[in-house]
């Protein structure tokens, strides 16, 4: 299989966005995507969207966004696997690649959610989780994070306030970037006055959703010697459910990916100069830390309390603001890491910078868990030019 | 790329499954294929589903079929291309396997429709269609194709009975395939006695919904030399609604990628022996045979006319009922079309059985063509023993 090269990222600030529609949206991050990469036409376009079925009486995405691009005729199609469906569409874009079927893809994620009412986007997240086991016992989505961060609390000893570190990062970093929804720091003080959504889940420990689009060219890294490189790519399952899992507080899939990733890789943990996981709970961003191996079991929350997560820590998180503040347009959000990780590489990150940073990794995760995307970008070696 | 095989098929009959939810007809449709193969693990599976977000409150069915299946941990995903799903699945399974990063992946297609209100239903359905400028008009999928069909009866001189030919052939066919959903031939008088659904769409010329599943389970040919081979695959998008085609009753979609398929295959329509297309609609049947140049452009109707679309025809259609006759699961049908054409491959169709059946040819289309996916199937020359 060839290896993977980004040529082109595209992303639209996460907004309210009342003049965009969800074509709108898909379209100019693609355009936006194939500009930064050179390039007019593409082999094949795979979207990743989770609500739209729902919330916007549109099915059919990968049809729509090839017509509406200017591609028509090219191969196209949507995937979903709930929050984690744009690192899915990622993963499937490159198998193209690397495969030799196609020499340019894009792929990406997009998602219109504050047109509709509250409950309908409450429907439409809970669908992540499992319907007649889950969801038909009254859990929402969030309130079901907040299960699973009562029993870390009560397994490991912490209070609700250790995990402010995660929300301080998350705003302080977003404040830098222009694509977030949110652009201003939060204080301690205003973190611990969060008022809860789920016990123990409060205002600060929940990510906002969010209309949004984010898009990647990619391409043979033998025709691209200079674009950031995709080293690693991996996806992994775990039970839907969380009562069906021996351990709870405990990512086994993201566990498998991480390790299917490190092993393609040919590095680990102490490899990795920056990590764009999964923060849409606080609770999630501890979780993630500790099944990729970066913290001990249960020492997720001390390795943020202890200023490693920060931009000048050993592993830098959320470093544009993290689905925390840069927002989670659910099915966008995968796409958004990546485009994310591969303006660090670039050395483009401006204010939000990561010095010195040259290997990063995303992490895109669906439902609680149950579907984990790992991957990992290099940059290139220098050529002496 | 190396090329695949089909090991293993599986099938639920399409009913109305009260006794049976989403993840029942998944799993015994995709146990059904491992069975049929001989294969207890797999290396990854990709679902195809149009609705369930919105008819059964449950997205993420990657990880849902992964979990139930036995098979935690391995990579899965949803896809979707409205009607078109299961045929998309089945062609990124191709490339999962022919890449080689995968040597065994189950591709599945699950729709559980009749559960749910007849009006969301329809509004589910009507997602295939681009809501801003189709279905804002009140228009219904139904009362799209009785538009293509009343332009084409208007173009071509045909009058509505002159499409009874499609009915008839499904319907006998379909009295032979225990998984139908009809399975009573019906007579021309019964056909003309068909009331109007959209004018001039009667019962007759629609497909039916259901709920269903089909599965296969594919390996590397090398893998597998008395497997039935995929030889040609190709997915090919056009215009979302049909008012921007300049043609609105010719499926440049099946054209486009028809021919990739035929390029693959290194043959075109004279070598196909049976050919299992989307008839969701009469019309689509014609349209069908004509863009894929088994008849020409306007006479798809002529050749059913004549005959030709028979079982003992030149190009037997729909031998297991078809869209029409075995009924159309959405995001379940293009898998039922690949189960069907490997079951006549194979020389186990029973009393639908095509004689000599070597090469088959099944498409299965997404929306009024927006997205269509080819394929075709070739039994493997006999070894001498």
């Amino acid at each position: 299989m060839r290896q993977v090269a980004i040529l082109g990222i595209g992303q639209i600030p996460v907004r309210e966005h009342w003049h965009l529609s969800l074509r709108d949206l898909a379209i100019h991050a693609c355009q936006a995507a194939m500009l930064d990469a050179g390039i007019n036409k593409v082999d094949g376009i795979y979207v990743g969207n989770m609500t739209s079925g729902r919330l916007n009486q549109q099915r059919h995405l990968g049809a729509l966004v090839a017509d509406f691009l200017g591609q028509k005729g090219v191969e196209a199609v949507k995937m979903e696997a709930a929050c984690g469906s744009a690192g899915s569409t990622m993963r499937q874009g490159i198998l193209a690649v690397a495969s030799g079927e196609m020499n340019a893809v894009l792929v990406v994620g997009v998602e219109k959610m504050t047109e509709a009412a509250g409950s309908e986007i409450t429907a439409a997240l809970t669908g992540a989780a499992d319907a007649d086991f889950e969801v038909i016992h009254g859990v929402s989505f969030v309130s079901l994070n907040a299960l699973v961060m009562r029993r870390y609390m009560h397994e490991y000893g912490y209070s609700q306030d250790d995990f402010a570190p995660f929300a301080l990062n998350a705003h302080r970093n977003g404040a830098k970037n222009p694509n977030a929804l949110f652009r201003r720091p939060i204080s301690l003080k205003e973190y611990e006055a969060g008022r809860a959504v789920a016990d123990p889940v409060t205002l600060f420990d929940a990510s906002p959703i969010g209309d949004g689009a984010a898009a990647l060219l990619l391409v043979p890294a033998e025709r691209a010697p200079e674009a950031i490189r995709v080293i690693g790519s991996a996806s992994a399952t775990d039970t839907l459910g969380i009562h069906d899992r021996e351990d709870p507080i405990w990512l086994e899939g993201a566990t498998l990916s991480a390790q299917r990733a490190y092993a393609q890789a040919g590095m680990g943990p102490e490899d990795i100069d920056l990590f764009e996981l999964h923060d849409a709970f606080s609770i999630m961003a501890a979780l993630s830390l500790e099944a990729c191996g970066f913290a001990e079991r249960g020492a997720g929350v001390r390795l943020a309390q202890d200023g490693a997560i920060l931009p000048t820590g050993k592993i830098p998180i959320a470093t544009l603001g993290g689905l925390k503040a840069r927002g989670h347009p659910v099915g966008a959000t995968g796409l958004y890491q990546l485009a994310e990780a591969t303006m660090q590489l670039r050395g483009e990150a401006g204010e939000a910078q990561i010095e010195g940073a040259r290997i990063a990794m995303t992490q895109n995760i669906g439902g609680s868990g149950a579907t984990v995307v790992t991957h990992i970008l290099q940059q290139p070696k220098k050529t002496g030019r």
